[in-house]
């Protein structure tokens, strides 16, 4: 990912744990950014996600704090003390109004974060400004990833060529101390910010919000999208402009992308699962079918395992509780029909599925053949790994 | 559990798998039996669950047949007709109506019921009603059980003394081939149908449906209770008759023993989880609250592991979607507070809850101080025992 007009990313050591890596990353935006967001829904959410939902109201940003290390959830009103003084410190360090400076925290929950830390860091990762690339910024807000995440994709808009950059962390939707998902997008196209909120909500629907890989909901979940306008387009303000589309479809491409590299980079995984629905009564009912054969425990080991075990889907498409008709039902597994019409196909050969399964890349596909509605998710296989991962590693 | 007057059992060897062991239970049901069930939600239930959903409209029951070994789901016009013809044949050998007998199949999912097994051990039961006992009952329509599961209370009703019997399998909400739970309850105690059905679904609610092993539900989960009315009490019509209380306990008792006892065997469980939420807005908030901590796997292994991760707990709080407020949360594992007013207390020490968490009976509660709903229910962890059953069974 090349440099962006008009971000500028500097990283720095707050030492947030006992570390000596660069855990303080601070992106600047151009005057007139605008910014969009998707939080978690979790009802106990960190402070910094209470901070961005209000500042989101105002539409426009100039900078980006994110801390890897400590969560600051569960803190109280010492986290919510000390995420506001980094606020400050931010809003100071650029010359901005606190309310268009963004922060994200992943770590730890529980310990707030430490404020003489927090604020302390601000100063070198604001003299570092213009340092860092978004491949060292990919490393900086990880916490427990496996690897390093980006995405990049670009538009012509009315034109002008503009490009949208993704980062992201996270390999669990939570985890012990550390991994929740952050996601931030970047781009120099001049969108206005209701636009860019419409356009990014649809794009997390079909992406972040369609993965899975154990169902749990971190605290402080957090996608932002910043629109610096550096490119100089005609501003793009709703579906009708020229270039909309193409802008859209580019976003949409950037959040997949990153949403994929997350599932792939889950605890224990060793199998991408992708998961369609169709034939539901509709979308809603589909994802919420999706999820439930995407969340299940035993859906899930049977891949780990490489066995083709479509009763588990069955099972799972009962249990979501969405309207089903169980002698219209179809499972595949790759490419293979498994079942139609509520059985078995006749003369079912294992053999073929046994063959998908075995591999790194799974498919399993239901269709309800009772309407339009479909689906797509991505999920992990459940593993010994996840196990270890989760419960083994304080002793 | 001692024989129960009105209630005659025998068991026999169909062959529904390729052992040798009894896998066909009769159970004969006296005159006049009463009949009440909760049936599992599952939209693509088995042929079994829907006969019995519309057989218990009659509200009277002569018989029950149990099969072990294949569950008949997902099976299409075969399953049905197989299940139908069993029906039948066990309607001509007790002379009753087909809408008084009850039948319940467990085990593989996408096999039809063998018509000629399941009908052709008809007789063989039949001929063996008496001869088998309650214990012999729980063994014959367990499957992966790793151990026989029954329960037993006793109430005085009007002077009158009744007994409840109870037995249950199960050792997952589901499993590969075979983990459905099916649960029968036995008394003698004259109880009319629908007051029987009453007080088995509230009964139902605090046992059956107050557990989890992996949130997985069967296509054919069933609870039944029957009533022969051999005690000779006057008949309990209402929460207001003499007795009823004691006779609701009791029943409560042995569903509550019963659903404690399918935990306890959980496939790969170490330890028994009781999730205490208490200060939700109402009771039904509670318990969506606790089944979230109870099936999350960050929480479900942190407790394998032995690991005090509260931050867990409120992750799943947060993600229930119940209403909960940050600062006024309170988590406790054991009798030990470990934070309250949405923080961490002050001086926490791990020691006294990383011995309590080291144990096999571990409690996590929580108060929301929200207000009067409280909930309790039981799970165990989850750990590699559970992937290596239900992932590599068949590598």
């Amino acid at each position: 990912m090349a440099p962006l007009r008009g971000v500028r990313i500097g990283t720095a050591t707050a030492g947030y744990k006992a570390w000596t890596r660069d855990d303080a990353t601070l992106v600047e935006l151009a005057p007139g950014t605008t910014v969009a967001g998707v939080l978690t829904r979790s009802r106990c959410p960190s402070p910094e996600v209470d901070w961005c939902r209000m500042a989101l109201a105002g539409g426009t940003a100039r900078a980006l704090m994110v801390n890897a290390g400590n969560s600051n959830a569960f803190t109280g009103s010492a986290g919510r003390d000390a995420s506001r003084a980094q606020v400050d410190a931010v809003a100071a360090a650029i010359g901005c109004s606190a309310g268009e400076v963004f922060v994200a925290s992943t770590g730890v929950i529980g310990l707030p974060l430490p404020v003489d830390k927090a604020v302390g860091v601000v100063a070198a990762a604001h003299a570092a400004l213009g340092s860092a690339s978004f491949a060292d910024a990919t490393v900086a807000i990880g916490t427990t990833d496996t690897f390093a995440k980006g995405a990049t994709a670009a538009a012509i808009v009315g034109g002008t060529r503009v490009t949208v950059h993704g980062i992201v962390k996270g390999s669990g939707m939570i985890a012990p101390d550390m991994a929740t998902m952050l996601g931030f997008v970047f781009t120099d196209a001049d969108v206005a910010a209701p636009f860019l909120q419409t356009l990014l909500t649809s794009a997390t629907a079909h992406s972040f919000n369609a993965i899975t890989v154990d169902s749990d909901t971190s605290t402080s979940d957090t996608v932002l999208a910043f629109a610096t306008g550096a490119a100089g387009n005609a501003v793009l303000t709703s579906v009708d402009d020229a270039g909309a589309d193409a802008f859209a479809a580019a976003l949409s491409d950037v959040c997949t992308q990153l949403a994929q590299l997350v599932v792939r980079d889950g605890e224990g995984a060793t199998k991408f699962v992708t998961v369609d629905v169709d034939g539901a009564e509709d979308d809603r009912a589909a994802k919420v079918i999706a999820l439930s054969i995407a969340n299940s425990p035993l859906v899930k080991t049977a891949i780990a395992g490489g066995d083709a075990n479509w009763g588990r889907v069955v099972m799972a498409v009962g249990k979501a509780g969405e309207t089903a008709d169980r002698d219209r039902l179809e499972v595949r597994f790759g490419g293979t029909v498994v079942a139609r019409d509520g059985v078995v196909v006749p003369g079912y050969d294992e053999a073929p599925v046994a063959r998908h399964l075995s591999g790194q890349e799974v498919e399993i596909g239901v269709d309800l053949h009772l309407g339009p509605g479909r689906a797509r998710v991505w999920t992990c296989d459940l593993t010994h790994g996840y196990i270890s991962i989760n419960g083994d590693y304080r002793s």
